[in-house]
């Protein structure tokens, strides 16, 4: 199947992969970022490409919206801020503006031009503390976050929007996306690992108690899962879990990190307490069987998806325009603003 | 308990009810309401007195939330659009701002004003089609109405902002509210039967296959379980289906009508179909024992609820001032507007 798909955060870490494999499949491809987060290098292979649009605007202004929406069959919405963390002294509507209020112009704008079709990355952050492990879609929606409060604001919104105006749309619950585009090292658990150890091999300061433990999923698998369940799912409104099975401690991401740049009697120092940062959900794991049943699973466990990002950094953390690290919705052990390198 | 109250919506069919009462428990209460649709007259009867300050503004409007939020040691968030029903050529934006914007706004001033604790008039529209009844609590909330996702929004923001800023905060999901104060007749389901019975005590046209069964709560029993529970429960965040237990369905509200008006062999034309109107929840029946746990529970079923409603109805119905019908999140059989009387 060929369609005109509309990518929003399509240079980011994410959207960038999927646009590399609509590209690749035949859909004419419309990129709409603001750069703020996403990087024009991430798009530069795919940017020459007569099926290729790019359109460099913030998905809050309406006018640019409109231009990237015309004649869009599909559209993956991945644009949000990609900044998790809340802390003290922050704007505390950042999330608001760029991910339940970006959501809503990007439907009313699908409404405007009568586009049907809806991806939109949500996050396993929309289930807070869960009561019971693995959580399944159907489990009750209480963020702790602020990130994952505004997601859910945009899962409400899709929805309504779903059934006032017969979309159909699938909203996936993201894992923690590894892999080797996702943020800049120094401000994810991998980065900020590898960037004390090199500092500092025989100690490494982790947030928390080190058994927060969280679902990992690689940015290829991600894409993979989402063009699976667009291409297969019926109509209507879809909830998916988008995550492997089983989880992964930061303790043990800590074991990996060291012994994959070689190291060894590494002293951890704990900060203590069972959660990283104020908001952060010390646990989860989640249930992938909806995306089972429409025949796809991940190909990697949440370990292997980490090693292999963990890899990636080490091979490119030198260098300049490649990022490496995790999706700052894995949060878990991230170090303060400007502790690290 | 005496106390420094404020009340959002305080001019309102509830907020009003929940000033005199907090007025009279001796509390200092003040009112924030832009009389967009709650009005002067209802809290005429408490405005000279000393405890009672009015502010007449709009929520989204933060000086003046500042004005009235100065001193308080609890806010009773009550503003809203009280409009839910979406109609082609609305606004897809209003509940948005009215509800989710709105209550960001009055989060993010208690915030800045060190106010700790929130009540929050939610509402039983955030489950969506619930898949069993009674709805629990833990149940899944996959609303279809852009009221019931955007109320769903502001729970999000509630949750995240409690935990961040060490809040303490109740949700109230709310049957379909009723009482004497309740919106303008002719725009809701008691008024709108009253008026067309009126004009044709023959026949009544009724929306949907009149089946659509809620569950109902009056006003003043509403307020009773929000200030009982703001007495009794702990800190952290609690979330409460507020309603009585079983429901009633469109027709045996019309039933009630034609009885209470002394007509008989009144001829029901149906429109069809499950839902009365775009959005609209054909069924739903709140499990409300959270609230039993705590040691409340209504002293009126739906039908004495709604038979009280009816009554003050056709008291007040020819008067100016009294309004009589449903809150409008009762829609379940709510005429197109124009059509009504």
């Amino acid at each position: 199947m060929s369609e005109r798909a509309l990518i929003t955060g399509g240079a980011g870490c994410i959207g960038s992969v999927l646009a590399e494999r609509l590209v690749a499949r035949g859909d004419q491809v419309t990129v709409i970022d603001d750069l703020s987060s996403g990087r024009r290098e991430h798009i530069a292979a795919i940017e020459p490409h007569r099926n290729f649009r790019f359109v460099e605007a913030d998905v809050l202004d309406v006018a640019s919206l409109d231009v990237a929406m015309a004649g869009t069959d599909t559209v993956y919405h991945l644009a949000a801020n990609p900044d998790v963390k809340y802390a003290p002294g922050d704007p505390t509507d950042k999330d608001l503006r760029q991910n339940t209020i970006a959501t809503y112009r990007v439907l009313e704008t699908m409404r405007r031009h009568g586009v049907r079709r809806l991806a939109f990355a949500s996050t396993s952050a929309v289930y807070g503390r869960a009561e019971t492990l693995p959580i399944l879609e159907s489990a009750p929606t209480r963020p702790i976050s602020l990130y994952g409060a505004t997601k859910l604001a945009c899962e409400g919104l899709i929805g309504a929007f779903q059934n006032l105006f017969d979309m159909e749309c699938r909203i996936f619950r993201f894992a923690n996306i590894v892999g080797p585009r996702v943020r800049a090292k120094g401000r994810t658990v991998i980065g900020d690992f590898i960037a004390r150890l090199r500092e500092n091999p025989r100690e490494l300061r982790i947030l928390g108690d080190g058994n927060q433990s969280k679902s990992y999923l690689s940015a290829d698998e991600c894409v993979d899962g989402i063009v699976f369940a667009m291409e297969r799912a019926g109509g209507g409104l879809g909830v998916f879990n988008l995550g492997c099975e089983g989880g992964l401690t930061v303790r043990r991401i800590a074991d990996l990190v060291a012994l994959e740049m070689g190291l060894s009697d590494v002293r951890y120092g704990f900060t203590g307490g069972e959660g990283g940062w104020p908001g952060d959900v010390p646990r989860f794991e989640l249930d992938v069987s909806a995306m089972a049943r429409l025949g796809w699973h991940a190909g990697k466990n949440s370990e292997q998806a980490v090693v292999e990002a963990i890899r990636s950094s080490l091979v490119h953390a030198d260098g300049g325009a490649a990022c490496a690290g995790f999706r700052a919705d894995d949060l878990d052990s991230r170090q303060p603003e400007g502790v690290a390198a």
